[in-house]
């Protein structure tokens, strides 16, 4: 007899809570009951999974006694309403909005920290980091061996579906008005986001940090277990619709293999390195994959101790929805 | 009396020329006679200037004996094939297109190594930076005294008029075609440029560099007289038709005086400082405009050594065109 476990989504119809549901039907996860909740404004809506339609309920009046784990897939204020709902309902969770503190809910990447389950205790709560800590871990994760590393420098560029589906749509209205010369009229976005970068993304703190910023090198510390790791960051908004790219530069105290690195990086779980010469991009390779595309491995022009790299990857599905399916196969074989 | 010049420019009727020729209207440059020269594809065109047009013909034909100064705003070909039969008839020239060696045309940007003209012969053979190189010493020329400066990173993400008339043209028809769900057919991009970024602009090297990076890192090092200066650097191709937007760390061996360089960015010449909290854009602000847009000055997050910028410059214009023009009116002191 194989179990199978009663669970619920949170923010099903969202970008990261429908991407969520699709892939525990592909990776053919062991659901019993399903749940999948959302506000009331999407309440009563459906949501196919495995050929059937599971109707949306408002979270708001859910049994969590009905489930062995949740996902927290709409924003952080809901989490914080709900999770400790859950947990005293003995539900495991896995949160995906960042807004559970790391020593009530470590960070955790497959890939990189699996390691850390064996010190957390039932019922399980767990964050998925940011699409952008979870994709650099996935890539650090096999080189930390391979460098004396000093810092870190990573310029993300974030698909407008970073920020949900209100930013997608009006990147695709923006780019539309502008294409027929009519007047621009910016209402999600705070000016032209078609056809332009925007430096920051959200409000930026007395120091000038945003807070994805401040959490990609916290989450990152975390996952890699190096507190004290420098990591130089710039998150920046493009007019692309889903995958996220990355410039990044790791700075060793020594000469770098490259050999050596992209031997790891072609063994590396959860990693697709594109050849020399090539490079992957967003739209071409990583959206709708499971893995990070790598490119554009090479030294510092004149500086053999700085490895830079090129990473993109599905922001919704693997730097989220694919991660958190991912810890859920980890947190199951212990909840059994 | 005042004196005029007799000019000519050649690739008149590109990108960077039909600016070049603009801007020595808009800044009244004494200008005498004006040739417009360009291929035999363009020539018989007409070009305005001052009211009136100017016709521009192919450049194989012309004397060069009729003029003093020759801007180079054509591909690196024609500047190797026609800059020394204008040094020979006694031309000065300033050229765009990074074909000559700083041994004979040194990289000289206005508000950064003016001094070098001192050491110049007649007739003057300048070099007008890659507009990379050229926003990024706009900006570290007022800061170097207040750094004790060790690496600077950069990802430079570059707009498509930086390839020509024709990746402009490109970029707006993908766009046109994915929003009207036609077939995308790349032609002048190798892949889908709309809504996607680029991770290099020009082959890679057999160590993975390209061109453009290899320029900025050569060009940068000899504007800011450091020969040894390291630079980290990615040159991206975003899908933006005006204006460069970059990215940039500087590190420094020690804690970075934020009081300092917001007062030092205020005061140099060739920049605007953008208040804190807000941030420049390449399509808002930096577009048609005289100066180097600066914004997010900021420090790392917990790391006083490092100093963060964001970066916005009209590659077309700052980068390139003005730069030109600025540094002409510098030679023009000495032509006399
Ligand atoms: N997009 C990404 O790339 C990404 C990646 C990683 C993490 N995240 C995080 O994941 C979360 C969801 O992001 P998203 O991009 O999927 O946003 P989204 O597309 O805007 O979807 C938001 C989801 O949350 C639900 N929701 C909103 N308010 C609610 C409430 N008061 N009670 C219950 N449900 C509510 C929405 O339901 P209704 O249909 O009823 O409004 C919807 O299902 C956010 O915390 C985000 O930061 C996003
Ligand atoms: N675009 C930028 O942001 C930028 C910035 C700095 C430097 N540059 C450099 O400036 C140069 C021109 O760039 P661009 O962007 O202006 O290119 P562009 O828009 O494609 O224009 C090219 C110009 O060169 C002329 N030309 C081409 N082949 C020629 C030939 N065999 N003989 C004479 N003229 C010829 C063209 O004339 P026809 O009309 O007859 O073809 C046209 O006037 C390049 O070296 C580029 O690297 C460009």
């Amino acid at each position: 007899m194989s179990q199978s476990f009663d669970i619920a989504v949170i923010g099903a119809t969202g970008t990261v809570g429908e991407t969520l549901v699709q892939i525990l039907e592909e990776r053919d996860f062991p659901v019993g009951n399903l749940h999948l909740l959302a506000s009331s404004e999407s309440a009563g809506h459906s949501v196919p999974f495995r050929g059937k339609n599971v109707r949306v309920r408002e979270v708001d009046e859910f049994d969590f006694s009905k489930v062995q784990l949740v996902f927290f897939a709409a924003g952080p204020a809901v989490t914080l309403s709900f999770a400790s709902r859950a947990v005293a309902a003995g539900c495991s969770l896995i949160d995906l909005s960042g807004a559970l503190p790391a020593d009530q809910a470590p960070q955790l990447v497959p890939e990189a920290n699996a390691d850390i389950l064996a010190s957390l205790k039932k019922p399980f709560q767990v964050s998925s980091p940011s699409p952008s800590a979870t994709t650099l871990a996935v890539v650090l994760a096999p080189l930390l061996g391979l460098l004396d590393l000093q810092r870190i420098h990573v310029t993300a560029c974030l698909a407008v579906s970073a920020q949900g589906r209100e930013a997608v749509t009006e990147l695709a209205r923006q780019t539309a008005e502008l294409l027929n010369v009519r007047p621009l009229e910016p209402t999600f976005f705070d000016r032209q986001m078609a056809f332009n970068l925007l430096a920051q993304v959200g409000k930026p703190d007395d120091q000038g940090h945003t807070l994805l910023e401040k959490r990609l090198v916290r989450e990152l510390r975390q996952v890699m277990a190096l507190p004290l790791l420098k990591i130089s960051v710039t998150c920046i908004q493009a007019p692309v619709f889903f995958g996220d790219s990355f410039s990044v530069t790791l700075q060793s105290a020594s000469a770098v293999d490259l050999a050596k690195v992209n031997a790891a990086l072609e063994d590396a779980p959860g990693i697709e390195l594109v050849e020399a010469g090539d490079y992957p991009t967003a739209v071409g390779d990583a959206v709708g994959q499971d893995v990070v595309y790598v490119g554009r491995v090479r030294h510092g022009v004149d500086d053999l101790s700085e490895l830079n790299l090129w990473l993109t990857s599905d922001n919704v599905r693997k730097g989220a929805a694919l991660n958190a399916v991912q810890v859920a196969e980890l947190l199951i074989k212990d909840l059994l």
